[in-house]
């Protein structure tokens, strides 16, 4: 069991709209050691391509994770009996300027790796995945990819340019961040620009789950093609919350209508059970449209269940 | 057939949008005498452990209401053919102060029961259920309660105090409100404290089953366990608007994701339809938080098929 | 392949939120020869009967349709390889006069159905569509109609008089602007002021599918039904948003919980393929009630679905 | 001294959130002998030329109004001491359509007025002036206007037709329903259609305030002015919203920034005091675009300052 | 020159949207030896007579007062070259419960007062000055009240209880924390229940200063009048967020119109200069009716120099 | 007298409402061969360093723009008389890269100077307004600047890097497209982070008319202030929203409370009549935080008086 440095404040000690918010009441700290995983906001949205705002984001998703608690009924899990973390705060992003915020993003989440936690970043839009994915390949080498999501965001470039968030995977390819062969894409649906760029994702290595495919052969079906694909590599999970229908999610940039309920969602990740998972992200939550909080809540929940994973991880271990 | 003064206004007399909003455009009257039903409102939201502001929703659901008519075809009843009511407008609660809320909601209800009328709450906060059990059973006796809900509301106390929107269920058999060996609590989902605070509303006596549990049933099975469970028991219903998913009642203080959609939620309360059903509410609407009402309308849908139920008891009587 | 002429700005040229916003960045012209279909706004709203304000829905629908891009991965048609389209703009309604406005509709529709353009239609509430199928008619006779709504819309009259979005198409009927041997209404849900009233579209003559039926039948069969019932038929398709649950679709101004979801409604549009539909409607979005344009983006969407069919029909002529 | 029959509801009796909303929480009656006052609600929108939705404007503004209590400390007055009130609900327009709904207007007022009450309007768009205007010639004879509004609305016609929420005076005039050697209007500002447009007003007859002069006259020269051009005549006093300032009125449809603040609103309001008000309106509140109710609580203001007039005018007679 | 450990991070450090917010990104702490202010959360609202919600009102002040930075030109101070602070985070209050509550909020203020800091509190509904109050009045004997305000919050008792936001003054004074004869009200305007309740304040000893006095005299008449009444007594300022028009700050629940403007505002708290300011509140913002935060960034600014105050009386001593 | 191709459509060609919207309802333009004026978007954001989402604020201010009308009363001036205009639409600007954004901006401003038109740009974050002076000054060598904003925005970097929204004019004075002596900053009010850098901008060599300064010397001695500083030079106007109080203009990324009225801002443009204005913009509106849209509809009432002027130079030349 773990100390009470790493638990969340409970409901016994205050009501939980009580306090200054980090991810579900844990102590925001910079010191961690001793500690399994961390919350890590990256607040940075200048490569989203229509709707912005995502810098809000962490603040949001944290103002809303205060209802998250110890026990999760569906993993049947006490988390905080098996693991601990911190709030680690935000990385200091430099908006307007990528690569400057990648530096800052491997900077802040180097120690964390070394000290052994998992990092689960909160976006941000999804052009900061590249600068997690250069932390977590320095330190753990290539990883596998479980990339759920409406969009493959795998094109060239934008405009002539290299970084926004509809580019990472094809660089994080070029920069030999993925293991491509054990990588996996679900969800994709939408309009695509060309049939060309359409086939873009799967001439690239990945193995691509439309939304189609999960709507004729159902989740399950579909956990099961994740786990295989996967196998026992270490995996890095990026939930872009486009992924979800609009009704479910209305607070993102570029919202495609025709996606996940928010029970497939969280059945989806809940069946990532297993896997190796070394770090995780959830971006895209975009608060300026989400003016009843539920984006910013299921974006909590999907983080809930990735830490609720790694605690299982940890007592199955 | 009814007369005319316990029904609607009708769309031939004016647009919907026209008048001063009643529920379902029904006469406000403290005169009940010769009515079946009331719609009474309760206010009031000091119970509220996170968002808050559920005084409002009586207001909201009244102004949405208007939309609703005579002929519902999903059970085939042209409901004031056989009953009429009344909206009794609002209990005058005292913010802040529970005990002397839950006196006004027993003195505004009592000569209610006692006319014979089925009283149908418009919360508030699910504290007040406490209240309209003490006024239900002293004119019932206890009561089986079919609890729906994304939450127990069974624990033990809310910071070292008795009363808030967590505890009205174990206060209730603590004062023998309920018949608990007929209870049923349906929909729970969500993280919860601790294991033992998940298995508390189990070793109190209530059947529950869980939003995992409809899931894998489906709603017909559900239907068919909660017939079996309530019998020919005198029944109140309390819905909290919670165990909705967010998508469709965003407007809500402790929301879960993944709940049930409106379509299920729809179905789930015709499923009680034959059950000896002497009262029920509707709780947890937050206006707020609800934009484009569409909470506040789907509240007044629940409402609806309750009234509906109780003009089929009528006709089949 | 098409010319430039009528194909939409691309990415490679400018970020979509860049530029003037016409539906999907089609070109705006009033010169069209050459083009295949048009985009006609219609932001009337005098004939809404409970919460107004569609005039403003065009302008909310091209906004996002700037999302929509060529390629249709569901249907698997670059668009733009085999059709052509501008964007019109909007008929110079007058609001509170329906006669008048039904004349300028016209009066814009027909040389564009004169030209050859399959014209879609961004509404407006209901009742346009009696202009639109008053130019339809004049042009290709009688049509078939596939109407899917959460409501028939066949009321006699609206408090004594012809004219609001409840009545257009009795009116239709009247003015034998409809093959009613061939039309269908799919999707009708929630309450009616009568049992009368609900028998009323029977009685015309229309097949008339449930929302109930969908829930019993699956979209697969219902799809078939409606190929069946339309054949090779002329056909206007008239698409009322609030069909759809409002968890999905809340900007809209008589919404009736227990709706579509966003993913069967355009499995529902992609089922018509095949169809001979020579125009078609999206009405009643509302975007005052619409904060986060979730609606509006799937109101574009049934647009774009349309276009593709047209797309589809042109390819496989 | 008043009975209670006309008197509000007291804050000793419930909180002022409690109960179905009338104006300050009045009694809602259609039997009225003995009342002085009564707050009529027309919700009609269909003569608007911008933003539509003002037929929400009289539920939006009863549900603010419930802040306002029986003692004026501006005017020094107890209302309730003096005079009595009710609330006489709506009239039942008909969307769409305005000689129906001026028809209604009429049939409504008309025993109001036969009784000797003073009616109180809550707008509805600024067409409906027109109606009441009717209603009040009918009774009174052609009466001196006090026009507050940025614009004159005495446009000839809108797009060929005569009725709008820019024409009612012009229509007024040439319908003899004015005595318009004593109307003033106030507070003019904004951009015009031409220099001719703009002069229309002058040369109707009326004596035209600009908030140019307001600003540079102060508004207790303007009060002296308003005072001297009506004098002794029954007068009518027309307020639209959209004279106010969008900081202090956003809820409005067809705004003009530069105008009122709320403090000169109520200061120019009381400064009628000893004018012979015959009735009023207060007209062109958009709830829909009114987040915060802050459009809807002035409206209310105003109204209750035109009560208070009133009280005194009783008190002083 | 104060070390930095009671500093906020700057600008150089990183952009002021990133990080876990605290009061203008000062360090969150509990260990407060050395520092001279502390700002302290109070989110309780169960005081509130009309909207609520206030509970929030802490998490959106911090939210946008890392807006505010070091100099204040107004005030021509560095403030942090003379004084540091800490952000205390919240009193764990108990939601329905006033006696509890005040409980914890005198426990938490307690160990402040008695470190020598001053603390800024940010309510909160205005029933949780009492509580405050209390504790500075145990530390410092009966203070002189500098009370801004629409409403002068001295009712005897709410629906026959003691506590809520109408009452806090009258059981201050009974509770003999107050010097009212130094004390001073300032900024009363909009209704009463009745001229009695109108003279309430005046015969409880305050000096009553309204709207109307203000807008006769101007602020600067208005600052003499506080500083020569106040004097050099130990004071305490009590900001009700409510005197401010509604234009400059929707966000609160009994908004009353013609209010201050944020100029005025300012102006008002700059010249409590000089004052013995030993703690103050800001109150009643409501973050539900802020849309866009305009009234917690005003309230953040009113906290901002009431801290500036404190910096200049360290600076001249 | 210009013809009818650079004239908006008219209110007797069709509701405001109607149409897609160009800024005024001008014909929207790539040809500008005889035209005076032109209005041209820049979507760019990647500059705020706090709220974000001005990228949508050229569509927000033309969607609130056909309110206006030719003749402005305030001036006495039918615009269109004088000289006519274009909308030409967006520059497609680089999310996330300044230099190829301003690049842009270049290409797209120079042929419009060269063809003699005077550009009015719709921002965008203030960063853009480096990139429109490069054009400027390109074509007309160094420009005098009347820059109307609550900051100076001249700080020497952001975070290290070069540009921002607060650091514009220090590039610009380091790139020479300023003749910094006749320039002039009105409006800075709100706090900064050191003396030092309040003193910047005077010793940058631009003269700076505080908040502070306007209220105490009134609007009118403040224009004067301007004519005498800028006199005969070419002039451009940066009018950043800001500048302006939250309560009128709370649609801004760095709000300031304490800002000028809609009336006085209106009084300082027109203010700046007889200067040989080349060009200007409106920058900082943000569409997300204007729900009721009235930053938009004042800024575009801005752009309103700015062309009003250029009219008036015509008319007087």
């Amino acid at each position: 069991m773990q100390n009470n440095q790493f638990r969340p404040v409970t409901l016994s000690q205050s009501p939980r709209f009580v306090g200054i918010k980090t991810f579900m009441r844990l102590p925001q700290s910079r010191t961690f050691e001793g500690a399994d995983f961390a919350i890590v906001g990256v607040p940075f949205d200048s490569g989203a391509s229509f709707r912005t705002g995502q810098r809000h984001a962490p603040e949001a998703i944290r103002s809303m994770s205060v209802l998250l608690r110890d026990y999760n009924p569906a993993l049947d899990i006490s988390i905080f009996d098996y693991c601990g973390g911190i709030d680690y705060g935000d990385v200091a992003v430099v908006p307007g300027y990528f690569e400057e915020t990648y530096a800052r993003i491997e900077q802040d989440m180097t120690p964390l790796l070394e000290a052994g936690l998992v990092p689960f970043v909160l976006g941000g839009d999804h052009s900061i995945t590249l600068g997690e994915l250069r932390a977590i390949a320095k330190h753990h080498g290539p990883v596998a990819l479980v990339h759920i999501d409406a969009h493959n965001d795998t094109t060239m470039d934008f405009l002539g340019q290299p970084y926004n968030h509809g580019t990472p995977f094809r660089r994080a390819i070029e920069e030999n961040l993925l293991n491509v062969a054990h990588s996996i894409q679900v969800g994709m649906h939408g309009s695509s620009s060309s049939h060309a760029e359409y086939e873009d994702a799967f001439s690239l290595g990945f193995q691509v789950i439309t939304m189609n495919s999960i709507r004729e052969q159902g989740i399950s079906a579909i956990i099961q093609q994740i786990q295989d694909r996967v196998g026992a590599i270490k995996t890095f999970v990026s939930f872009d919350i486009d992924v979800i229908d609009p009704a479910f999610a209305p607070g993102t940039g570029t919202l495609e209508v025709g996606g996940l309920t928010s029970w497939e969602a969280l059945a989806l990740v809940r069946g990532l059970r297993g896997l190796q998972i070394v770090g995780g992200d959830v971006v895209e939550v975009l608060p300026a449209c989400d003016p009843s909080y539920i984006t910013a809540s299921l974006a909590g929940n999907i983080v809930y269940e990735l830490i609720s994973l790694h605690a299982l991880m940890k007592r199955d271990a």
